[in-house]
């Protein structure tokens, strides 16, 4: 069963997180889920998902692929002293990542959005030009292992182009029994 | 390109109704939004969707398939006159139709329900007990044209069996270009 991560941390944004989450585990996906500290983190609308694992002890290189829903989890994220260096594995590894609104913040923490092409929420992107991405407003752009999205209404279309990949790297089997 | 309706009211369950709804244009499908009226419609966590249809005017033979979500939608949709005949339609031309949590009233307003194996919330099991259904607590229900699921947490499994039964009425095409 391939092995999913999502990073995220309290005041995520609901169907940014979600969407994916539920996606995956209908696709037969491993998914855990990663905060700042293991345990209940809620999103802005209210909904509450369990962080199956803390940054503290996330093992990057046991998962697959990589989600960065947005909302304000991120920037909760981000500061975790691991949160960077559990994002740069996934890029050092040349995993697939999807990022949407301001999932792309950790993108900046990790040191790799360098000469990438990719789109986040409008708010942030002077951040990622100055980090030196070439950002563009695209509901969805696919950089090589980096799928980018801005808001909520790009999620179906962000992750059409996250669920190719993931079937160009084999890493889609045939729907699983339920 | 395949088109699916999907009808609801005031008060929705937001991920129960956004999660098909995004699943479904990331398969490439039309969708339309039914509630009583026109225009927008708010969920119970506050997420917000156009109603591209009035249940006054919309057509069921128009569409491929139906999505039933939950929330208090469901209640607020059945007492408009038309609603319980849209849902019957689907049942009379064997069309696929999806529903979860509160969404099976809906089945019970159309008249569909009796000897049907199926499940709901389970706030309403008595309801669609008392009108004939064989109620059964699983997290997704496959009984010919339709799929039937508790809650959020069962959506992966209700949609990942619901894209399964597209699939087999040859409703599911290859994903489109984006």
């Amino acid at each position: 069963m391939p092995r999913a991560l999502i990073i995220t941390g309290e005041g995520f944004e609901d169907v940014e997180l979600l969407y994916p989450y539920y996606r995956l585990v209908e696709a037969g996906f491993y998914v855990d889920i990663a905060a700042p500290s293991k345990g209940r983190v809620r999103g802005k609308h209210g909904y509450e998902v369990d962080a199956t694992v803390g940054l503290d002890e996330v093992d990057p290189t046991g998962y697959d692929l990589l989600v960065l829903p947005g909302g304000r989890g991120p920037e909760r994220a981000r500061v975790h002293p691991r949160a960077g260096v559990v994002v740069r594995s996934f890029f050092e590894e040349g995993k697939p990542v999807a990022a949407i609104c301001h999932g792309p913040q950790l993108l900046i923490t990790a040191g790799v959005v360098r000469g990438r092409r990719l789109t986040s929420y409008w708010g942030i992107r002077d951040d990622l030009v100055a980090a030196g991405a070439q950002w563009v407003d695209e509901r969805v752009v696919v950089d090589g292992n980096l799928v980018t999205a801005r808001y909520p209404p790009d999620i179906p279309f962000w992750m059409r182009e996250f669920m190719r990949l993931l079937e160009r790297r084999g890493l889609l089997a045939p729907y699983p029994k339920s």
